[in-house]
């Protein structure tokens, strides 16, 4: 008896390594379950994100563009905005965003706080304004109650908004897709294609961008290094926060966790399936043509990449009250 | 031992009789858990409402403008639909709506069933057809398995997608409000000024309108018995239906469960406070003057209407395919 635990004891110790040795000789890294959050914010940072009423409409939310239902993207080529307004550039996923080296396609925002005040006050999206939402917010008995118990204070500020639901975004993570389990040591997670197309993923180049626990999201490189990228989008990416030239088109590398839920691809939406995404990154950023096979492998291989989704009750929103300034949805 | 487990048993029996005899008396009774549902059809009716790509623009789902966040409904006078179109009447919430007569505040739809195949259809709402809409489930290989495993067909129909969501529907009843736990017997679940309330409500004879389990949804009334009531809104209610003259400006009594939650109130969604509401409602339906304390008592009472609000987890939605018919959110 002594033996034979000792044996499964070295068992175990011989299969963790071979994990690590697996783990550690991969571009692509496991994603982590997100880990220490304040986790009263994320409650209260939960309903912010879904609460429309941070927009003039009193209709759009963060959940509408980032939809969690969907990918956390809305499946449109660009968003729907205030009076539906066309946005410019394509709804980045919100899923597995903590991992990104900054927010937006041009990086303007350092990081999820940073990022979680645009939209509100942008006229395009949800029209509001910092002052009108804190306004509402305040009118609201429950939110003030949750913001003083969250946060300490008596006055609610903006501040705490973007904190409590970037802190909510930070639980967004997508861990234990098929080919995290790959990674993690269990070699039947993923089928022969699939490792066919990660092999020709690594060996192709795909990786040099599209790394880390990610599959991007940690660089900006240009989009079109070796061959123009045909678009009518007039976003200049990384050069309208840089002003350099250098920057001219480059744009943050997205992150290709759960791409299958997260069509249409590139920052102008217009490519809508995996397969033709496949084939122009091939071609304008590594200069090589994928054979109908190859293209199909890498498919199949970013397929393998969905990992757990959101998953949480629907939360409930505090009622207003009779002095919480009014929707304005046709407003002009 | 014996005697006291006795008097344990009496008491109960007694505390049993109590309640029924409290509900038995009362014009409003309390809301029973959704009873026999078939759950696979919840589950799948659940999807279908939270799915955009039900609407044109692949924007705008059941969820949107009857959102369960905030009281099955989207708190704006009247609803947006596609293109920012303004919808012609307020929007009345999905909760305990399986308890009306009718749907619609018209009542032109007998059920939820037949309720949930117009916005789909409607250009000032979701702006698809039955034809493209089931062309875009049928084009997503999970709804293809689930319509299989649920309904045992080969093909998806507009009558399945109805019934599903139907019977989701079905499951967003509000029970254990603090006056259903009055009603069934907790002489403490409700305050003096709530009582008072609720007293005042059937004194001055808005139960007439406002009774059963969902206060309200259980007939057509004419909105303005006793003066008119002056609104920009043209809808010419249950009239619409029957092009009889009586049923001009009759509309389905509105349930006021939840009704805190609701607001903005009427057909043309113009009262955003409870008690203005009241206090139009005493106007012009019963040619009464509400006293200040009054008007506080009745709305407190109807703050206690709220119950248990919808408890499930958010659901994800199942990839759209490279077939899928693409949404045409800008399309004129």
């Amino acid at each position: 008896m002594q033996i034979r635990l000792s044996l499964v004891a070295l068992g175990l110790l011989a299969a963790s390594t071979a994990v690590n040795a697996v783990t550690a000789n991969e571009p692509i890294q496991p994603i982590r379950p997100a880990g220490e959050l304040n986790l009263a914010q994320v409650e209260l940072g939960k309903k912010l994100y879904f609460d429309p009423r941070l927009s003039k409409s009193g209709f759009i939310s963060c959940n509408s563009c980032h939809n969690l239902s969907m990918g956390g993207t809305d499946n449109i080529p660009t968003s729907i905005g205030h009076g539906w307004a066309q946005g410019p550039i394509n709804a980045p996923t919100v899923l597995n965003s903590s991992l990104n080296l900054a927010q937006f396609w041009d990086g303007r925002a350092a990081d999820l706080k940073a990022q979680a005040g645009g939209p509100i006050a942008n006229p395009g999206e949800m029209a509001s304004n910092h002052t009108l939402a804190i306004e509402v917010l305040e009118s609201i008995p429950e939110y003030v109650r949750e913001f003083k118990l969250v946060f300490g204070a008596d006055q609610i500020t903006i501040d705490e908004v973007t904190q409590a639901i970037a802190e909510f975004e930070k639980t967004l993570v997508t861990p234990n897709s098929r080919f995290d389990q790959w990674l993690m040591g269990d070699a039947d997670a993923i089928n022969d294609q699939e490792l066919a197309g990660y092999r020709l993923f690594k060996a192709s180049g795909c990786v040099a961008c599209h790394n880390g626990a990610a599959v991007g999201g940690s660089s900006f490189q240009k989009m079109g290094a070796v061959a123009p990228f045909q678009t009518d989008n007039p976003a200049e990416g990384r050069f309208a926060v840089t002003k350099k030239e250098a920057d001219r088109f480059l744009f943050k590398v997205p992150t290709l966790r759960n791409v299958e839920m997260t069509y249409p691809y590139f920052h102008d939406g217009a490519t809508w399936t995996l397969s033709e995404a496949v084939d122009t990154m091939g071609r304008i950023q590594l200069g090589k043509k994928f054979t109908a096979e190859e293209n199909a492998q890498v498919v199949a291989f970013l397929r393998s990449l969905t990992g757990d989704q959101p998953n949480f009750q629907l939360p409930i929103l505090p009622p207003s009250s009779d002095k919480t300034p009014r929707p304005q949805p046709f407003d002009k």
